[in-house]
């Protein structure tokens, strides 16, 4: 039976590799790179340096590059979950076709995952689609990795929780719904909105806050999200302007009474 | 000054070390290894198996063993409190005497943590609360590692969110408080107590459990809570009796409708 290794490969930075991930990436014939369009070009030429710096050059592993499909990002409201669920399909396409025509029959070959596969990524999900259509069989293993958001508290050099507290992990489209209610330190991945400005008048919210994690371009900052948020905006809008793409997360902690 | 790194190891398994664990290993002197107990050997020894692995045998480090002080777990109530301030203070005088006493004072310690230091380790509360007594004066870098939720979403081959969603990371004593709403994904840690339990009657959520993650004597069961309740529960009590001690975690997650 074919073989896919699903392997998170860290933040950015290729020292956060882990053994496993390096010994998995050994046993894997074919990786597979699925570009999500110029500007990340930067991150596929990352992927590639860890595969030169960790594979023998001896021909015995190659790699399958794809052009990952453009969700439509007009669609709102009622169109918005058809035109989710039609790129979901158009991608599910291609990583079937991918595990059927690349690999040989008992193949081994590998997805490699920025950050944690667990964490705000669509390979485990795509993989179980292809799966349940039941076209080609494979088996499935996962290999933990960094996330950003372990990047980002470790760079802090703070926890993600307080003693005793929760941590909630949502997204950008969620906050702008409400801050959580249930978990005093909030945890926002994929706000390309910085939602975080709606709450920049609340006086017991502190952030920290991170871009490019784990890479040279990191750029930091912490502190009451009042007096900072200016400054993140600014920045943000700097970096992503020179470097034609923008990765960052950021943690909204609230101040304990006393 | 004195440098002190901490640094995340992984859940248990070895090879979950990161090639900057590795790396900053190499550059320490002084590991402090601070026991939890008799129960805890194994992870005792498990650390030392990862530093005799990674580090040359030239005597130029050393580990120095330290006994972490019991919490009073009798105190209740508005006695809590109190009781965890004063354990803090012990363990912080500990942290302080270790980090004055054991290293020179431009020498490099480091604290080796299981998972990720972000996540429920107190670690950097700890250095954070000597570093404002002011006694001694270090740097502090931190190495993230693979937390146990990491490892336990991996072998259960799932994420910890679904599209769009939001996961929350949570203690037991918190979930007997009730199942938090804002976040359909929910991970429980530190829990001795079974919390689950309390919403075993629920067709609503579907449970990932993982004993000893990582290790050789790993355990994992998932499926639909109310059928696998009762496995995990006795599962978890022949486990703990043959060990002599447990770690668990457990993801719980409410089904979408449709």
């Amino acid at each position: 039976m074919r073989t896919i290794h699903v392997i998170g490969i860290g933040a950015g930075d290729p020292e956060q590799l882990t053994l496993q991930a390096v010994r998995v990436m050994r046993e894997t014939q074919v990786f597979f790179l699925l570009d999500k369009g110029e500007e990340k070009a930067d991150l596929s030429d990352l992927r590639l340096g860890m595969l030169s710096a960790h594979l023998p050059q001896d021909g015995s592993w190659r790699v399958v590059r794809s052009r990952d499909p453009e969700r439509d990002r007009r669609a709102q409201g009622s169109a918005y979950s058809p035109a989710v669920d039609a790129w979901r399909a158009r991608r599910a396409d291609i990583f079937e076709r991918l595990i059927r025509e690349e690999l040989d029959e008992d193949g081994t070959g590998a997805f490699l995952v920025w950050g944690d596969p667990a964490l705000y990524d669509s390979t485990l999900g795509m993989l179980a689609e292809v799966g349940e259509r039941g076209g080609v069989a494979f088996e499935c293993t996962v290999v933990p990795g960094i996330s950003s958001v372990s990047t980002l508290a470790a760079r802090h050099r703070t926890g993600l929780n307080r003693v005793g507290g929760a941590v909630q992990v949502t997204t950008g489209r969620r906050l702008a719904e409400g801050l959580p209610e249930e978990a005093e330190d909030v945890v926002v991945m994929l706000d390309a909105h910085q939602r975080f400005l709606a709450y920049a008048d609340r006086e017991d919210l502190d952030i920290f806050w991170g871009a490019y994690l784990g890479t040279p371009d990191e750029v930091l900052v912490s502190g009451a999200l009042r007096e900072v948020a200016p400054r993140i905006v600014e920045l943000r809008a700097r970096e992503r302007e020179r470097k034609g793409w923008i990765m960052d997360t950021y943690l909204l902690r609230r101040r304990r009474e006393g």
